[in-house]
């Protein structure tokens, strides 16, 4: 192992076998921890190359369960996003997408931090389970074109393992690194192609366009090596998605959208991935053709159906989708309001995830239980004019003491100025 | 930790509480080797500054016991070699600067490849110890001023372990850390003054004059931050010293040096070496004071005086020392000769090494016994014209099946050609 460290320290190449062998001493612990904490800050350094990233993505997917989804047919296209606050996304997409006729076989995480994941909104409904065996989640697929399982422990070891050890060694940030650790999910996973959300901005990892668009082309090179199609949407992540932040109240407004209701950026992103979905999975021959196939699934009321066939399906109560007021909701409310008047110059995306992880809608620790009920309605984002003591937002609690925290970060989510700031686009490239 | 990784990782400087903690946390095993050999491969690529590399060696030093040699009148230079094949400097060089007035507290290593160390050459006279107390080391010093005693587990811990990792993690190769770990060893042990004879070529931690000049530098630096006077000296290493490998081999070779009969660049590199340490210990007024004085002790037999007071105060049987064939020999010997006539255009130090390690004469593992008598006095080195079958070098061994082995080595060891080598310099500069 040190040659193989002291060869990418000098800056060489890596085979696929040198690479098989370090992933698999490390899983078996023949390899130390402290050699392989070496390797990874000499590839901070050194890089990969797009042959060695596709390798390690290749021997990194193998290291566990390998999901067989050539039962289902039709192309299975996933989506990815680099994840950010109030981003319900999927609960919009996969519906809206298995309603086109593109099957969508989703295997999501749990949140930690900011707010929940996918699997924590999604259980915010009562009685809905993403415990299932392959067999359940393929047949499920087969029988509703959808399914949304949680992600097996099994599922690329590799990444866990290795992702916890960058972690406490200063080496997360490396397109190669964060690269193979996402497409070697998805790819274990069973998708055929992918779509990724890559946020750019306050609250999201990747921090200018620049690092956003070396992301896009290194996981578009490991599809094209692994003959995978990708596609990158680079997106803003300045504020918040949408204007409800928190488990329930996502729900609520992801129904909304599938119902033609939702907030005007959360449909256009919706609109913009699942158009790229369709094409991926050729069911629209163009994008333009993909957009108008959603819309018309959304005005004729089949994208909300979908939803309420998978809620359904697995075991979710269907009262209350259709009628979202029996949806957890919070005994306790409070006004959040400006201090002054002017227009919004800056809603920071970070302050306001942590502001509901006080609130209760995210977990503190791994073991923190998820208050559904709890969040955020903004009233006001970047933009907007406010008069002194108008509401920004609404905080929503069933632990009325958790709202003095919460709006400590509040008050640093918040920046007015005098001047109404330049309009900012949420859609910033696409790339393919 | 982690943060302290990244700053480092970024290029920025860590404050000496910050090495203060890194060094703490990883004796205690607060922080995992994990994170030490990621922050050890960010050094490697970042570097340190001077100021760092000072702090870090200032903290090892004080990881654990520290000699207090201010009992004894005087400066206490000390001598420290990057090693070797076929180095008996110190054999010569403490006796030699002992007897001009400079006191010497010398606390050596074992060695590990190669030829065994001082101490283990010096063990190849019957009697003598090198354990003592520090107590016994002291007073040897005051009453003889020379002591020669091996090196306390309790001296630079923080070295040992952090070496250990070094070696496994491909994050040897970095001055700032060789410096510390040469430095803060030496200091330890008490040195008011340092002279380093850094190696360069075959066989030698340096492979460039570059490198040892960066090498030298950094030492210098160290010693000017801690208020220790440094001189550098970067010595030839492209063959062995002297003609003798092998413990009681180079004790017989030191006994002839401290006579006026020894090999001419031991005795020159002895002479420079001892010089410095002579200006740095104010006994000398000038560089070519301090070699007239030497030359003079060596003439008189004073040098060699102190060799004999030193064996007996430490144990040793002065018989074996007055008459060198009583020391131990070895029962068979090997007449290792030319293949073909020419000239002797390369001679390498490494491989002589391995060889003389093949006949018993240093250690393939830490629990390997030494043959004392065992080992390689060569007849021929480079700029040697050597006729076909004359012998280039003796073999001796108390095990005569080891000759075949050795013999593979010396093959590699010696390359002919048919020109006259050019005369290289052993000295090739001074750095102070």
């Amino acid at each position: 192992m040190v040659e193989l460290i002291i060869k990418k320290r000098n800056g060489l190449e890596l085979s696929k076998e040198e690479y098989a062998s370090i992933i698999d001493g490390f899983i078996s612990g023949d390899i130390p921890d402290y050699q392989i904490s070496a390797f990874l800050m000499a590839v901070y350094f050194k890089g990969l190359t797009s042959a060695e990233t596709a390798n390690l993505t290749d021997v990194m997917m193998r290291s566990g369960e390998l999901i067989d989804l050539s039962e289902i047919k039709g192309i299975k296209v996933d989506k990815h996003s680099t994840g950010g606050v109030g981003d319900k996304t999927t609960l919009v997409l996969a519906p809206l997408v298995a309603a086109a006729g593109v099957p969508v076989a989703k295997m999501s995480g749990r949140g930690l931090g900011h707010t929940g994941g996918t699997l924590d909104k999604l259980e915010s409904i009562k009685g809905l389970s993403v415990d299932m065996s392959r067999q359940e989640f393929i047949d499920k697929i087969k029988s509703h074109n959808i399914a949304i399982c949680g992600q097996n422990a099994n599922l690329v070891p590799a990444d866990k393992k290795l992702y916890a050890l960058r972690d406490v060694t200063g080496t997360v940030d490396n397109m190669s690194l964060i690269s193979s650790s996402i497409m070697s999910k998805k790819l274990a996973c069973g998708a055929d192609a992918i779509v990724i959300d890559i946020k750019v901005g306050h609250g999201a990892f990747m921090k200018t366009l620049k690092e956003a668009e070396e992301l896009a082309q290194t996981m578009i090179g490991i599809g094209s090596k692994m003959n995978r199609k990708v596609i990158a949407v680079i997106t803003s992540m300045s504020e918040p998605l949408g204007y409800a932040v928190g488990n329930a109240l996502e729900v609520q407004e992801a129904i909304d959208t599938l119902k033609g209701n939702g907030p005007e950026d959360l449909t256009e992103l919706c609109l913009e991935l699942g158009s790229h979905m369709l094409v991926l999975g050729q069911v629209a021959k163009s994008y333009d053709e993909g957009v108008d196939i959603l819309k018309g699934l959304i005005k004729s009321g089949k994208a909300f159906d979908k939803f309420v066939e998978f809620v359904e399906a697995q075991g979710g109560d269907i009262k209350m989708v259709n009628q979202t007021e029996l949806l957890p909701n919070a005994k306790f409310s409070y006004a959040y309001k400006s201090k002054e008047a002017g227009y919004i110059n800056d809603l920071n995306a970070l302050d306001i995830g942590l502001a509901s992880v006080k609130l209760g809608a995210g977990r503190e620790t791994k073991e923190s239980a998820l208050d559904y009920g709890a969040g955020i309605i903004l009233k006001k984002k970047i933009g907007d004019y406010v008069n002194k003591e108008e509401v920004l937002a609404m905080l929503y609690s069933n632990n009325d003491i958790t709202f003095a925290r919460a709006t400590e970060f509040m008050d640093l989510a918040y920046q007015m100025s005098q001047e109404k700031p330049l309009e900012k686009p949420l859609i910033l490239k696409t790339v393919m």
